[in-house]
């Protein structure tokens, strides 16, 4: 079936090939992709976009001498399929699989690991200032960059040090005007212009002292071919700007590109997505955000939204679509939305900057420096905490406890259910003085009749579920509800008390004292990492308190955790009901 | 002395002076300043070169109403002369005086606190939003940045957003071709360009969408002033170009912009600078740094320096005077200078990444995904970790710790003296496996002789300092010099262990069994967050070994600290001799 790809394990059977076949090579490369995403799911779109670029860079360049970046990485899987992982490639983000992102210590061609954007540069960089002192000066190093994250600051950065030095790189700028949402902001358009050909000789990278080319047509081969040919004898810093199409050879995915960029299982015949039955399903926290601030904000005119780039993902897009004044994609820029919201917040707005707990560590600093250290009450809603399954180490939000809580002022919470989430997001609108992060996991929550009205939580105040006599069970979010279904199956339920502490920061302190004197022991459960999170802010309490008993910690072990099911990670965590009931044995 | 200036309690007052006038204002403000300065210390250039703008500023726009940001915010020293602080500037940088940065709390007039750079897009971006929505459309909005600082990624992060806004918002662009060093980058180089005329008509901010104008003469009041008059009746995004020179009024602040940028004490008649008598005094970790790094890659050629903008600060300037290809200051741009890095390191260079611990806040996300996730061996040299005294909260660095515990893969030391500073650079280059933070403080060391001959300090393993049998102290860092103080005044000294712990990570845990065998009270003495720092980490250990004694934390306690000398905010924090031994008095 696969006449071309079967005989394909490295670039170097693939230059066998003709420059004449390499288009049918492109279509049995898309047909590959679409079977095995159809079924096993992973990101699609960004990697049909570029079957031809990547063909093209593997013909012409002799990787893996040669440095190749895939910036974000989700448009990697042609490459990894043409670099001797078409026979697992059906083991894409499952547990021992292949990463669903480029990584070091899977093979020689990924020069470096890429899961968050916009890195690509600063590293190929590095690699090319490496070559250079280390007596290799005519490699060639390449890096590849989406137009959404060639505009981060981190990318602005690597572009403005690179334009003055003389180094060998290569920046292809693959523009399809879309990350996973739509590309924003003043460069987008700038590069739109540029396609049309109205401003070319006031170019923005050549302003940068960077050697600009194009825009090519980044789906014909032979032009591709040519140019990175043309390319490879140059020297100097320099940006090729090829033009693509999102989703490319699937009607449905160029169509929709943004349900299309991980699209779940779909027919490979029809290209439709299989519906989702989630009929009888608890919602998905992001939908509860997504709804709720825009119930909220219906009421109060000072909340305002704003996303980095994840209208979709965090489903700001309601709010976006009701109140588009109100509502803002800032692009992929954590630390421009961070410091926007808290500009927004000292003129008396309410923000609520939704980001993804991995991604606020690209705004750590703008949280301490502009929004605590003044305390400002802008309202972080962080997305997808703790494990997040089969994206892997790259997107886990399992450090935020642990580098929020050393934060003056930030009030941290995470809801136990849907219903939490909700009247946090009420209460946290009330006219709050200080600022306050909402973690909570990505997908399904626990409670149908979610929509209820809404009740205030009163800040640093935890709740009982359970009262016991001998262990405590204290619970940090949504892993609460695993304790519950512990305490179902233990022999004598009386025993073991289960409170729903809410908040790490602040503590309740006058419930933990009760705790303190009637319990022997005492368990803390979160998904956030071991190292400083909130069992250790429990610790420290219970050190100061004097407390005498055995306290024991389940948390996320202190390493990085790969890629599965949040399930099977859970288990090499030890963090779930199994070990915990193992645990209550040997007390 | 001060005729016009006695008469200025605000902006009103400002407004009363003709504007033929306005320059002997200027020469009143310059006299004012250097003479405060010259004895009280504090930054000097950068407000020197402002003060035609900031009268200008004040005089045209109505400010407090006008919302005014001063990126950096130690350009802000005539601003906030003019704004009815002129008879408390003498408490400038002191414990209970007035912050050497804009600050909320301080004043109206300061509308954004500013310290770290390039926030004030961002924020004043918020603000014209928050105007527009609550119908204060007609307020202006403006935000005075410095070349250095725009060419930093959060900066353009926030013109990419600004640039597709219609926000009435006006960026003045104070070039002076310096940071604290001079500029680097190709965007400075590009606004050399347009200094020159060449390169008007490709304009980088117009490709933004962000209206240009300039540059100017940013010490013609004349020129000033009727510009942004005209600039007030204009509306949407725009930028002032305007040119100025730091230091501008006093020769040799002018002259030696970089030693002038915050000169100590000097001479306010010849502006020279009072020497420092160093003699028989130890030196600073940063020259220690300096040193060893141009020793150690004098025979180790794969070693290379980074720093972001400090070559000055951190004395990276020495490698980069002996070894001008292997040393980089890349800027304001932390990101950057982490991946770069990265990036070196895969390629097997042994970089040496030199950034004050508060700025490392920016580049946290780097830290953790593109150094630690593929466990490049990266050597993080943290500068300014602790408290750093008159910089205050925007600077201190006492997050770090507590920030870094919870990356995997990564160790974390700190010296007890440039000797093991030393030492642990010549280790970190030896062939580790993986990264390393190195933090230490501003200023100097206790070691007169710390030009030694290297040995190799093995990774997780502490000294102890002095053997007891009751209490044991254990310290991280230089502050373990302090203990060794307390120890001197302690009746029964035979009753006190005292460990230098060194690392924070990976723990001695051998030496810990020992210790937690043979002492009843342990003692954890750091200079970092008390939440989650290098004493929470000996405590989850402790409370994993199930010890029963007592263990006290010293550290810096959970708020943000002011400004003031460091032995004034560590006696603040209870973090000195007196609060250490009061408590022993109790036990």
């Amino acid at each position: 079936m696969h006449a071309l790809l079967q005989n394909i394990d490295s670039p170097k059977d693939l230059k066998k090939i003709p420059v004449s076949e390499l288009p049918h090579l492109a279509l049995e490369l898309r047909d590959f992709i679409i079977n095995i995403v159809a079924t096993k799911e992973g990101h699609l779109g960004a990697s049909l976009g570029v079957v031809e670029l990547s063909i093209a860079l593997h013909y012409v360049f002799n990787t893996p001498k040669d440095k190749l970046i895939w910036d974000v990485g989700h448009q990697a899987y042609v490459h990894k399929i043409l670099t001797g992982r078409k026979d697992i490639f059906e083991t894409n983000r499952q547990l021992g699989g292949i990463s669903g992102f480029p990584k070091r210590s899977e093979s020689e061609y990924d020069d470096f690991g890429t899961g968050h954007s916009s890195t690509s540069i600063s590293a190929i960089l590095g690699m090319a200032i490496a070559s250079k002192l280390k007596n290799h000066p005519n490699l060639n190093h390449i890096a590849v960059i989406g137009d959404a994250s060639i505009a981060s600051g981190m990318a602005f950065e690597a572009l403005n040090h690179l334009g003055e030095t003389d180094a060998n790189v290569l920046i292809i700028l693959n523009d399809n005007a879309i990350g996973i949402d739509p590309s924003v902001g003043a460069l987008k358009k700038y590069l739109t212009n540029v396609k049309k050909g109205t401003a070319k000789e006031e170019n923005i990278f050549e302003c940068l002292n960077i050697n600009y080319s194009g825009p090519i047509d980044g789906h014909n081969l032979d032009t591709l071919i040519a140019e990175l040919k043309r390319q490879r004898q140059l020297k100097g810093p320099r940006l090729l700007h090829v033009i693509t199409t999102k989703g490319k050879g699937l009607k449905n995915a160029e169509e929709d590109q943004v349900s299309y960029h991980a699209p779940g299982k779909f027919d490979v015949v029809t290209g439709e997505k299989y519906p989702k039955n989630a009929e009888g399903l608890p919602p998905k926290f992001q939908d509860v955000f997504g709804h709720t601030i825009v119930e909220l904000a219906e009421k109060n005119e000072n909340i305002v939204g704003i996303t980095p780039a994840m209208p979709t993902g965090s489903s700001l897009k309601f709010m976006m679509e009701k109140f588009p004044d109100r509502a803002f994609d800032v692009g992929i820029a954590e630390q421009h939305a961070v410091t926007l919201a808290a500009g927004m917040a000292a003129e008396g707005l309410i923000p609520f900057c939704n980001i993804y707990s991995t991604f606020l560590q690209r705004g750590y600093d703008q949280v301490i420096h502009d929004v605590a250290l003044q305390n400002l009450p802008v309202v972080f809603c962080l997305d997808r905490a703790g494990l997040v399954g089969q994206d892997g180490p790259t997107h886990h939000g399992v450090f935020d406890i642990a580098f929020l809580r050393c934060i003056p002022n930030l009030i941290i919470f995470s809801p136990l259910n849907e219903v939490e989430l909700r009247n946090i997001m009420y209460s946290a609108q009330l006219g709050l003085k200080q600022p306050i992060a909402i973690r909570y996991p990505r997908g399904r929550g626990v409670t149908i009749e979610w929509k209820q009205p809404f009740s205030k939580i009163e800040i640093g105040k935890g709740e009982i579920l359970n009262q016991g006599s001998k262990v405590a069970f204290l619970t940090f979010g949504p892993i609460g509800n695993m304790v519950s279904e512990v305490l179902i199956e233990v022999k004598d339920p009386s025993l073991y008390g289960h409170y729903n502490m809410r908040f790490v920061k602040p503590l309740d302190y006058t419930l933990l004292d009760g705790i303190f004197d009637n319990y022997e022991y005492l368990i803390t459960v979160e998904d956030g990492s071991e190292k400083g999170g909130f069992g250790s802010e429990i610790m420290e309490y219970a050190n100061q308190k004097q407390y005498r008993g055995i306290l024991k910690r389940f948390a996320i072990v202190d390493r990085f955790i790969e890629h599965g099911t949040i399930q099977e990670l859970h288990e090499i965590c030890g963090l779930n009901k199994k070990s915990i009931l193992e645990y209550l044995e040997t007390i």
